[in-house]
Formats: C-alpha cells, structure tokens, sequence
C-alpha cells in the first residue's frame, strides 16, 4: 500500500506540470490504509467533470457541481475520501461535504468552491468529518509531483489493484502530458464503491473544450463499460488542464491542440475502463461485444447492452460455454424494429457460431468451447442492416459475483 | 409422474366442458418422461394467443401464429411438445412444425391449419419428428376430460412441480368453468424451458372478447414477473372458449359475461403467474415490487422492473439483507424525470426503509434483517409523485441461479 513512486505494478503514471498529489491514511472507515486524497492545481487550471446520471446522486456529487460552476471552472483543489461515499445521508451530508471543502480552503488560503469534494465507501452512514479534517495538514504537507500511484492506491476501496496511466502527446510544436487514475467499476460491490477517475494534463485548454472532449472520450469508454448494470450514487470522472505546458490556450475541440488531447484522452479513458472490468467483481473473463452492421449506433449499443446485461449470457461466459441460443435470444429482444433474424450472424472471437437464425454449418463446438476457457473474449454480432457500429466491454457472472453481492454487508 | 386425476399435490384443474386433454411419454429428448400434450376442443371452440416478443420467435410460434388466423381464430387441437424447443432451427425448424400438425390433422380428420404447435426444450438441436408422429395414435386415444394435471406435468422441462388452477364464475344466471396449466418462468433453465400457459372455458366467447381479455389479463400477470429478465424465444399463452357451456355469444368485454370471465382470468393468470417466480431457477425468495404514488403506470412499472432486474438488489435478497442502498440506487436510475428524492420513501413488508434520502430514523436494521429470512418478501416503494401504482413479482439471485446456468450445458 506504500507505492510512492511513480512507477510500480507495472503501472506508470508521469508527474503533470502544475498538479501535486498526496495520499495519507486517515482512518476514516479502516485503519492502516490509504484513505484520503488530494490533487493540488496550480492558479489558472481549468476543469470539466462528468457525474452520475443517478438521481439519488450522493452529497459530494451534488456540492462538487456546485462549486465547479461557482469557481468558473477553474478548481484548485480535488478532495477524495474512501471509506464513506456521503451518499443517501439527506441534508447533513451535504453540510459535511461543504465543511470538508471549507477546513481544507482554510488550511491552503483558498475559496471553499475552490475545492471539489469526491467520496467512495459505505452508503447511509454518516460521514466522519473529525478523522478527515484532523488528517487534512498532513495530507497537504505531503503534496507532491510524483505521488500518482500512491493516490490510485488511496482512491481504491474493494479493488484489488490500482489504476493508472499516462500518455504523451503534441500539437503546435510542443510537448504535452496527461495523466490519469481511476477506481471500481458500475457499482463493483456497492456500497464500498464508485465509479471514480481523475485526469489532468499540463497543455492549455479553455473549460469548454475541456468539457466537450471529456463528454466524448467518456462516451466511448466508461460509458460503455457494464459489470451488472447498476450505477452508483457517486460516480464522477473530471479532466483538468494546468496549461503549465505553455502555449496558445485552445478554444476549439478541433485544433491540432484540441484533436490531440482528444485522442489521448479517449485512449487513456479507454485503458482505464478497461482495468475497471478486468477488476469487475468475481470477473473471471474480460468480453467484448462488438456489434456491427446496424442502422445506427443507437441500435448497435441497444444489442451490445442487452447482451452485456443478461445474465444467462453472463453466466454461460463464466462457463465459457459457446451457448449461441442465449446470444440469439438476448439480441431478439432488444427492441430493434423489423429485425431480419435470418441477416444476423454471430461470431465468438473469428469463429461463426450462427447466422440465418440456427447454428452455423461449419459451426465446431468444441473447437469453440477450448477456446472460450481462455480469459478474454470476443463477441461479435453483425446485424446486417447498415453501416453503424458499437462496442461495449463487460465481465461475467460468477460464483463470486453473487457471494461477495451476497454477503458483503452480513 | 403419473399425475392421472384431477386433483393433486394441493392443486385443483376443474374438467371444462368441451375440452379433451392427454399427455404421453414420446421419447422425443428422455425416455420414461411425459413430453407430448394434446388439448382437443370441440368444433365451434374459439380461440385468442399472445405469443413472445422475442424477434427470434422459434418456428412453432411462426407455425401457431399463422395457423390461428388460417382457422379464424377457430382451432380444434393444440399439441404440445417439451424436449425440443424447435427454435434456432432456420427453415427446415418451420417444416418439422408444419409436418408435426398435418400428421395429427389427419389421424383426426382435421385441417392442419386447425392444429397449433407449442414446443419447449433444447435450443438449435432439429425437431425428432419421428418419435412423435408415432406417439400420436397413443396420445389420441387418452383423450378425456380429466387429464388435467397429467398435462400440467406433461408441459414441464425442468420445472420441479406442476402449475395448474380453475375458477368457476357466473353470468346471466350460468355457470361456468375456466382452467388453465402453465409452466416455466422467464427464461428459467433457458435452453429447457419457456413460459407457456394454455386456459379453457367452456363459456361462449367471440374470439374479439378474448383477444381483449386475454391481453389485459396477461399484462397484468405474466408480463409482471421476472426472473432476470430474459424472454423465451417460445414464449406463448393462449386462452379457448368452448361454449358447451352455453348461453349467448358473448361479443362485448364489458358485458356481464365478459366481465365475469376477465375478473375469472387475471385472478388465474396472476395465481399461474405467480407459481412460475416461486419455481424460479434457484428462487429462495418470493418478491413483490409495489411501486405506489407514480406519475404514471409506465414510470411505476419502470421502477418495479428496474428493482426487480437489479443483480445487486436480488443478491441482497438472497441474503435477507435489508440492504436500502441498492434500492435507492435502483430507483435513481429508472429514469424518471425530475424525480424528487426526498419525497421517496422505501418499506420492506411494513417496516419504513428510507426516507428523505436517506435512512428513515424509525429503521431497525436487526428487526428488519429478521423478517426478511422470510420466503416471502413485499418491497414497497412510494413515489409521491401521483396516484398510478404498479406491482410486479420477482425471485432472487442465488447460487444456485449460477450454478444451474452456468452448468447447464456443459
């Protein structure tokens, strides 16, 4: 739990012009365990952030938006407390959230909005504000450049590694970084858990390109990732630019700048969702379901989800049976209008399993089943109808899925 | 096995006047196993269907379909196979259901059009024809009103106890009989199973007035119940009147008759229904969803089955925990606009959950975890946004629900 280098687990995570990092163990929930983190901005770091669509949406959620707008975008502070998620605990939740960001202004010489609080842990308790402000000097005496993947580890709860990582890119002449963490995936044992992830980068980049470059990249990567469906009260993924990197500040998501950053984020976003469902609970396979051929994307996503979600295919992967009658039925009842069964194929990694509505000829089960024992797979549906096409990863339904879902609160 | 009376294990199946049923033991997957059902009607018997919404339908629901509307909604015999669900079969799937009615058209001096198939079993595996043409001189000659319950288990797959039930009703000073057998919830053992329901009466009924019947009748039941969430490629309920019972035709379903059948019908359909979620695959909990205090039904009915799909809030019931986190979370992301959290309040049976966002005060989490150890469970949750309510029935996930789909096959 000691990682303070920027490179451990085979994970490396490089420093950000501009942003400091530091995690301590508070013991807000636990002893003995990294509980409490800080992302320091420098002045003039512009932010954009994506929250859960949950309408219970928990206290810190709630001032985080809040704040984020007060401070025109423009955060000076991410406080991250594991242990307690502050969510489905009513008005004084929210009061804890905004005392947290006042003792922490207060102790920086900044704005309360300034800082933007994010919580992860047991849900319906009250969060314990003593243990976090008495641990809040230390954590910011602790403030540094390099302490990445100290903060991935202090942002996790039940996840069984960390998650980070960095990509370089650049426009104009000029050298950039970003750099991300993230933690649980959908709602990854739930009620010590969140859907979190933090991304910064040293170039320069107004708050609304920021925003619609963070909305896009999101899109296609963590929300396009499923364990079992569920969304947690907490989620909050937020991009922030120190623009320490120097340059024109970029107003338009087009420019060489704005297309650069863009791709790095979608890249680095992806690689994260994707850890987040390697580390899906029980998950003891990582699937991809590839829908092409459809008249849209909506169409193509209404499949991949379907297919995602159920949880007879869901459990036929844990299997690694090549169980094409559950694929068949979970893609008939996806609501596509005037679906053409006999045009809909379905392949596990290159091999046909079916088309025109029954098992393929040159169909081998067993050939299949060997090897669907492997780890990560692909599903793949072609729809036939169009040009449109979707991905979305998930896990599957193991034992383990239902004992820890079972038994965590016991 | 031998279930030959009409009355066992509690169960009561009323003979309807105008109605033969047989079941036989044909061979078509095991041996020593009733897997060929027969309903004979009398001629002048009108019939109403509601079939899947799977677009990958299997072939006998093609063949049923079309031959419901070739018979003027007038069949004389449904025939029933289970062993072989003739789905994912392509176009040689369509012929084997065509050529199973002619058969017993002609032993019967029937039109093949007047002979719907049902079928139920293994998934994209052909139709043995054989074993069940020549089956079909045997199963004829059983027919007899009193074979109620052998069809009830003659129509099981891995179901482990038969659904049947009656009620008797009166109208313009008659009386009559409905009874009906169903079996298989959701898509319970999926490749074995379906949800199939058949219900008779002997009283005069337009085919118009059960079309309308059996559609309100069915929405408020089978469509109700959820086991996770799948749906058969087979499902199929289809509702006969004899009239042997006599008396006018009934042609309005708001006539006195047509109330008194439909009354009759959803208190049947939902008691048939309800067996299928008690007899879900590893089912220790039976569940009622009461969604109370919504806009409209639609947003009731989007919160009850946002509930009743969650895998987290059934693996929670699996373990009696009162866990009011995950239900919370599962109301948030129904997709309710503008929903006021706080005027949300949660009970389980009658215990107040959550209110304000948050724990209710009065809670008892002991009290509570104590009742839920109960096999049957009532999750109330009241919107306070209107007056439509909504209620739908559910089973939990278990390991057992794992282990039975994830096994299956293999």
């Amino acid at each position: 739990m000691s990682a303070t280098s920027s490179e451990s687990e085979g994970l490396v995570a490089l420093p950000v012009p501009g942003v400091t990092v530091s995690a301590v163990e508070a013991g807000i929930r636990y002893a003995d365990r990294l509980d409490l983190v800080a992302l320091k901005f420098d002045q003039g770091t512009t932010a954009a952030a994506v929250f859960t669509r949950n309408a219970f949406c928990a206290a810190p959620v709630i001032v985080a938006r809040e704040h984020l707008a007060a401070c025109d975008s423009m955060p000076r502070l991410l406080l991250i407390n594991t242990g307690n998620a502050n969510a489905g605990t009513g008005a004084p939740g929210i009061a804890a959230a905004r005392r947290s960001c006042e003792e922490a202004a207060t102790l920086l010489g900044l704005s309360a909005h300034e800082v933007l609080p994010f919580s992860t842990g047991v849900i319906g308790e009250d969060l314990p504000l003593a243990p976090l402000v008495s641990a809040l000097p230390t954590l910011f005496s602790a403030l540094s450049p390099e302490h990445w993947l100290r903060a991935a580890h202090g942002i996790m709860t039940t996840d069984t590694r960390p998650k980070a990582g960095s990509r370089r890119f650049a426009a104009n002449g000029r050298d950039y970084v970003l750099t991300g963490i993230a933690k649980g995936a959908g709602m990854l044992r739930p009620d010590m858990a969140t859907m979190l992830a933090f991304l910064t980068t040293d170039a320069p980049i107004a708050p609304s390109v920021l925003d619609h470059l963070l909305r896009r990249a999101v899109e296609m990567s963590f929300h396009r990732i499923t364990v079992d469906g569920d969304t947690s009260t907490n989620d909050a993924v937020l991009l922030a630019a120190t623009g320490a990197g120097d340059g024109e500040v970029c107003e338009d998501p087009e420019s060489e700048l704005g297309r650069a950053l863009g791709e790095a984020l979608e890249a680095l976003c992806l690689e994260l969702a994707q850890g987040l469902v390697r580390d899906g609970e029980g998950a003891s396979k990582f699937v991809e379901v590839d829908v092409r051929g459809g008249a849209d994307e909506r169409e193509c996503l209404d499949v991949a989800f379907t297919i995602a979600h159920s949880p007879l295919v869901k459990t036929a992967l844990f299997a690694g049976d090549p169980n094409w009658g559950r694929l068949l039925a979970a893609i008939g009842r996806a609501g596509l209008r005037d679906l053409d069964v006999n045009g809909v194929r379905i392949l596990i990694n290159d091999a046909l399993i079916a088309e025109k509505g029954s098992r393929a000829t040159s169909y081998d089960e067993s050939e299949v089943a060997a090897f669907m024992q492997q780890s990560d797979l692909r599903v793949i549906v072609e729809l036939g109808r169009g040009q449109a096409d979707a991905r979305v990863w998930t896990s599957d339904f193991s034992y383990d899925y239902v004992k820890i879902n079972a038994e965590y609160r016991s």
